[in-house]
């Protein structure tokens, strides 16, 4: 389907957005809403970014994971420098439509530019005492080498 | 340990934040970072909410997840209400940060306060021709009877 041949539904009615078929998906004040991408096979966890309307549509249309890179302020289609695209299996959202689950075949070696397969490679360590509070690793080696996929940044 | 205990690391250096073992959240110009609840044993994706420092502390100090009610404008002890408190077993954060797992024993019937396991019980249809943008249910029977536990909302 083309990008302009999309469209959402009203959000005007809480019970129509809530218990009904019908995609309303709610911007915030910016624009955007939270997307985490997720292993479609695995279930793990990849990545948190976000969307705004046009990359939401450019994702239905291409069904490769497209964001809003906020620190960029542009359009995001994931995986056009590194090759590591993401592509769409299911896309789920929640009760009030103002938060995305992406699950995806992430293709190449990962979807951190860290240069690991998820970018929550760290558990917030629970045992007591720690300040500042610490963090463990649950994934230290690198899948790829980061600087040969993104260059120096 | 007590709130007043917990601190968290400074956020000065992004090597530090993203390859030390430091816990250092960063909270958005709201005061606030996305926490996704998953389900620990199963790895499902139960609901999207937001902690601010305090509630963040909170949930550190007392092993339940607490988050921060943007509607309401007021710490929220998932549960405190329903019973349906989230035990933590893990939390996650990602590379810069920004955006935080929690694994969680969700306790009693489930997530989402319209009667659901999980908040996230629709999908988008990703086929072509529908306009507005259709869901379907993944979830449709309900696990609990919300205005039973919540009351008339």
């Amino acid at each position: 389907m083309n990008n302009a041949d999309i469209t959402f539904g009203s959000r005007n009615d809480k019970k129509i957005v809530e218990e009904k078929p019908v995609f309303a998906p709610k911007f915030d004040s910016d624009g955007l809403i939270p997307a985490m991408a997720m292993d479609a096979t695995t279930k793990e966890p990849l990545m948190l970014a976000y969307m705004n309307k046009q990359s939401l549509k450019m994702t239905l249309s291409l069904g490769e994971a497209v964001y809003y890179s906020r620190s960029r302020q542009e359009i995001w289609h994931k995986g056009a420098t590194s090759g590591h695209v993401q592509k769409i299996r299911d896309i789920r959202t929640d009760c009030d439509q103002d938060a995305l689950i992406l699950y995806v075949d992430q293709i190449g070696a990962g979807a951190c530019h860290t240069g690991r397969s998820t970018c929550f490679y760290r558990s917030v360590d629970l045992e007591e005492g720690k300040n500042p509070a610490a963090l463990k690793f649950t994934e230290t080696d690198l899948t790829f080498d980061p600087t040969s996929v993104y260059g120096n940044k």
